[in-house]
C-alpha cells in the first residue's frame, strides 16, 4: 500500500459510515414519496467515463426494486429513430409514485449529438424550446425531477480511457468518438456549458457533480436525490397554492365564436357524394402509400358534439386504406395507469411513427372541455393545457409530421333528432347513454370552451378545421378532402426539400 | 361491361347485403364478447398478394375501433431479433374482452422464414413445439383464436404481381423474394400444407379461405369470425367444466421431499464471506460484460420463504453490475392490466433482450404455490401450470438463454427469529405485513407445494437451485458462484460454438 493509500483510508472509512445513512434515509424517502404518490424523474448526463454506470449502480442499490425502472437514452434504437425525439422520454416517464432513472437523458439531443453533427444547427433552438417545454410541462404536472450532471478533468477522463483501453476485457468499451471528444475536451466542453446555462431553470436545477472522487460524488448524488425528494414531499403536504389569474374568466366573451360562422346547411346529395368520395378514398390510398414511402407520420384528431359522426367520417376515411399503416385511437376515460402517469403520457404512446397514421377518436383536447367543464382537473390545468398542447404539436411537427384537428359541428336541434334516431334503433341503442343526455345539457357550456378552444389552439403547423356536420355526407367528403388536400401539399413540399438537397 | 361482368352483377349486389348482415353481427358479438370480457386474437396467414392488408381492413370496419388492435408480424425489427420469437406474439396478446388481429402470426416461423432459409433446419420441431404450446396456454386460458390461411392459385398470385408491378405508385410492393416463391410455388405451397396439417388442432383449428374472390372471402372471414365468437360466449356461459383427475392429490406425497434433505448447518464466518464474496462479485462483472458482447440473454428468478434472504442475494449479485444491462423484475399482486391477460403475459413482458439479465424477485411460480394454496386460481389451472412453465423455459432455453431458479431456504425457528427481528427494528418493520404471518401459519400446506414444485419443474436447461439460508453469508455466496459457474460454462460452450462454425 502505498502513502497516498494510507492517507485515503480513514477518510474512506467515513465515507462508507455517511454512504450508509445517506441510503437509509433514501430508502425510507422512497417509501414516503411512494405513499405520497410523487413521481420522481432521475438523469444522469455528464462527460464520458464519468461513471455513471457505476453511480446509478450506487443510487438503486439504496432503493427497493419495486419501486424503479433504469432506462438507456444513449442511443436511438428503431423504434426512437421513427418518432420525434422526446417520444422515449415522454412515454418514461414515471407514474405516481414511482422513480425512473435515465443514463443518459434528452439532454443528449443538444450535446453529444450536437458535438457528433447529428443533430443540425438549425434544429438546436428548436431543441431547447421543446426541452424547457417538456421539463416544464412534467414539473408543473407534480413530477420531482433531479438532474445530475457528472463532470471530470480532461486529464482524468484520459486516465479512466487509457485503464479501460489497457485491459483486454474492458478496451470494446472505449470508442474512436470517446476519444475524440476527449482530444476536444475544450471544444466539447463550451457545448456542456451552453446547455448547462441555458437549461438551469427554477422549475428544473442543475446539479453538477465533481466525479474525480468516486465516493465523494456518490454522496453528493444521494443527498441531492434526497433533499429533492424531501422538498417534493414538502410541496405536497403544503397542497398546491390556488393560482391566482389576473382576471375572472369571462364567461360570455367565447359564447358566440367561431362555431356560430359555420353555415349548416351545406349538403350533398347522395349522388355527389357516392362520386366525390369513391375518388376521394381512391385517391388517399395511393397517398397513403407515398407517405409511407416518404415517411411522414400523419396525425389526425376528431372531436365533435356527441352524435356528430366522428365515428362514420373516420369509418369513410379509413376503408380503402391498409391496416398495417393506420390506427385508430379511440380515448376513452382513463384506466388506472393513464390516471397515474401525466395528462399528455397516454397521448405520447400512441403518437404514430414515421410513415403511419394515427387517428385519434376524441383527443387530448379532452382537457380544455370535458375536463375543464366537469371540473376534473383544477383551473390552473386546464389553463396551461392550451400552451401545453401548442408545444406538443409544435413539437409533432418540427418532426415532420402532418397535424390535422377537426370539430364536426351539428346544431342542438340535429343532435337531439339523431339521439331519438339511435333510441329507438335496437341495433344502435347501444351508442346512446345518460352522459350524452348530460352533456346535451351543458351545451351552452361546451360551446364556450370549444370557441375558446379553437382560438386559442388553432396554428399554422396544426389546423383546426370546423366541419359543417348537419349533413353526414357532406362532412365525411370534407373531412376527406381536407386530409387528401393536406397531404398532397406535404407530399409535394417533401419533394422539393429533397430535390434541394440532391 | 363484359358479358362476365354484368352476369357477375346480381352476386355483388347478394354480396354486399350480406357482408353488411355480416358485419352487424360481428358488430354485436364484439359487445357481447367486451362484456363476457373473453379475449380474441385472429391471425391472417397465408400466400403472398392474396389480400390480408384488404380483409383486415374489411373485418375491422364492422368492428368499434375501442375494443382491438392490428399488429403485424411480417418482419423483426431490432427489438424482436433480441427476443425468442413468440416474445412480440405472447406480449401482444389480448387483455380480456379486447380483440388483437396479427397480419402475419408466429407462423412465419414455420412458413416464409423457413422457404427463405432464416428458420434453420434444425430449429423447425422446436418451433412447432413452441407454437402448439403457446396456443394450447392461450386457449386453456380462455382466448378465442381464430387462425385464418389465405391461400390464392399460382395463376392468380402472378396475375396480382404483374398488376401491382404494373403501376409505379404500387411496384415497390412486390420483393424480389415474393416473385421467387411465386416462381417456386409448389415448393413453397408444400411447406405450408405440412404446417396447416400439423397445427390444425383440436383447439386452434386452420380456416383455409380461398381468396381468387374477394367478396366471397370476406363473407367467409366475418362468418369464421362471427362463429368463434358465439362458440366463445357458449362456452363461458356453460361454465368451465371441472375438469377431473386420475387421482384425489395425495397431500402427504411433497411433505417431506427435496427440501427435507437441505443442511442449514452449512454456514460461512464474515471473514470467508467477505473474501468469496469480492472475488464473486468482481469475476461476475467482467461475465457480464462477456455476456454482452455475445448476445446472451440471462433469466435468474428468486423464490424461498419471507425473510429468507431473497432481497439480500440479489442485492450482492448486483451491486458490481452495470445498471444498462440487468434488471430486477420484483413479482407483486398483478395490477388490473396484468389481472385482464393470461397468467404468463406479464412474466413475457420482462424477458431479457440478448445480452442482458433478468432478476425475478418471486416469479411465475407463484401459480404453483400462493395461487394455488389460497385458491387464487382454479386446480386445473396450477396443474397444468407445470407443463406449461417447463415448455416457457424450453422455448426460453431454445433461444440461448441461461435459465437458473433459486429457492433459499430456511427452517420455521430461523424465520420467526428474523420476524421478530424485523419486527423490533423502526428501520424495517416496513418489510413484516400480517400477511407475512398468515403465510406462515401454512407453512407445512407451502412446504409441500414447493417440494412439489422442485420436483416438477427442475430441468436440465433450467434447474432449481435449492440454496441452504439459515446463514445469510453462506446462502448469497451460493448465490452468486452458482451464477459465476454458470455464466461461465455457458460462455465456454458459446465460443466453442462459434470457432466450430468459423
Amino acid at each position: 500500500m502505498s502513502e497516498k493509500e494510507k492517507q485515503d483510508k480513514p477518510d474512506k472509512r467515513e465515507y462508507k459510515l455517511r454512504l450508509e445513512d445517506a441510503g437509509m434515509r433514501l430508502s425510507r424517502l422512497q417509501r414516503q414519496c411512494k405513499d405520497a404518490g410523487i413521481p420522481i424523474l432521475i438523469t444522469f448526463d455528464g462527460l464520458d467515463a464519468a461513471g455513471k454506470g457505476l453511480q446509478i449502480n450506487r443510487l438503486i442499490q439504496t432503493l427497493d426494486p419495486r419501486g424503479f425502472d433504469v432506462f438507456t437514452g444513449d442511443r436511438d434504437g428503431e423504434e426512437e429513430r421513427m418518432h420525434p425525439f422526446l417520444w422515449q422520454f415522454w412515454t418514461k416517464t414515471p407514474a405516481n409514485g414511482r422513480i425512473v432513472i435515465f443514463d443518459t437523458s434528452w439532454y443528449r439531443r443538444v450535446q453529444m449529438d450536437r458535438f457528433d453533427k447529428k443533430t443540425k444547427k438549425q434544429e438546436m433552438e428548436t431543441a431547447y424550446r421543446d426541452i424547457l417545454s417538456f421539463e416544464r410541462q412534467l414539473t408543473d404536472g407534480g413530477t420531482a425531477l433531479v438532474k445530475l450532471f457528472l463532470k471530470i478533468s480532461e486529464k482524468e477522463q484520459k486516465k479512466r480511457f487509457e485503464a479501460l483501453t489497457a485491459s483486454e476485457e474492458t478496451s470494446w468499451r472505449v470508442t474512436k468518438e470517446d476519444w475524440k471528444r476527449n482530444e476536444q475536451y475544450g471544444k466539447y466542453w463550451k457545448i456542456n456549458e451552453e446547455m448547462l446555462a441555458r437549461t438551469d431553470v427554477g422549475y428544473a436545477p442543475w446539479t453538477i457533480i465533481d466525479s474525480g472522487d468516486k465516493n465523494r460524488a456518490a454522496l453528493q448524488i444521494l443527498t441531492t436525490v434526497a433533499e429533492a425528494m424531501e422538498h417534493a414531499l414538502r410541496k405536497k403536504q403544503e397542497g398546491r397554492p390556488e393560482e391566482l389569474f389576473d382576471k375572472p374568466v369571462p364567461p360570455d366573451r367565447y359564447r358566440r365564436g367561431i362555431l356560430s360562422k359555420a353555415d349548416l346547411t351545406l349538403s350533398y346529395t347522395k349522388e355527389e357524394y357516392t362520386k366525390k368520395l369513391s375518388r376521394l378514398q381512391k385517391r388517399l390510398e395511393l397517398l397513403h402509400s407515398e407517405l409511407y414511402k416518404q415517411r411522414i407520420p400523419v396525425i389526425l384528431g376528431f372531436e365533435g358534439w356527441d352524435a356528430a359522426g366522428k365515428g362514420g367520417a373516420i369509418k369513410r376515411l379509413t376503408s380503402h386504406l391498409d391496416p398495417r399503416g393506420y390506427q385508430v385511437c379511440p380515448t376513452a376515460s382513463p384506466n388506472d395507469i393513464e390516471k397515474a402517469h401525466h395528462y399528455m403520457w397516454r397521448f405520447w404512446n400512441h403518437f404514430p411513427k414515421d410513415g403511419h397514421i394515427a387517428i385519434f377518436d376524441r383527443t387530448w383536447y379532452g382537457r380544455v372541455m370535458v375536463e375543464r367543464i366537469e371540473g376534473f382537473c383544477s383551473e390552473a390545468d386546464w389553463r396551461r393545457a392550451y400552451q401545453e398542447i401548442n408545444d406538443m404539436e409544435a413539437h409533432l411537427h418540427s418532426n415532420g409530421a402532418v397535424i390535422l384537428k377537426f370539430w364536426i359541428h351539428i346544431d342542438k336541434r340535429e343532435q337531439e333528432r339523431r339521439f331519438n334516431d339511435r333510441m329507438k334503433n335496437p341495433e344502435k341503442q347501444w351508442k346512446i347513454t345518460d352522459e350524452d343526455w348530460r352533456n346535451r345539457a351543458k351545451w351552452d357550456e361546451y360551446e364556450g370552451a370549444v370557441n375558446e378552444m379553437l382560438e386559442r389552439t388553432s396554428t399554422k403547423y396544426a389546423p383546426w378545421i370546423v366541419i359543417e356536420g348537419n349533413s353526414k355526407y357532406y362532412a365525411r367528403v370534407k373531412v376527406l378532402e381536407t386530409v387528401v388536400n393536406a397531404l398532397e401539399q406535404k407530399i409535394k413540399e417533401t419533394e422539393k426539400a429533397k430535390k434541394k438537397n440532391e
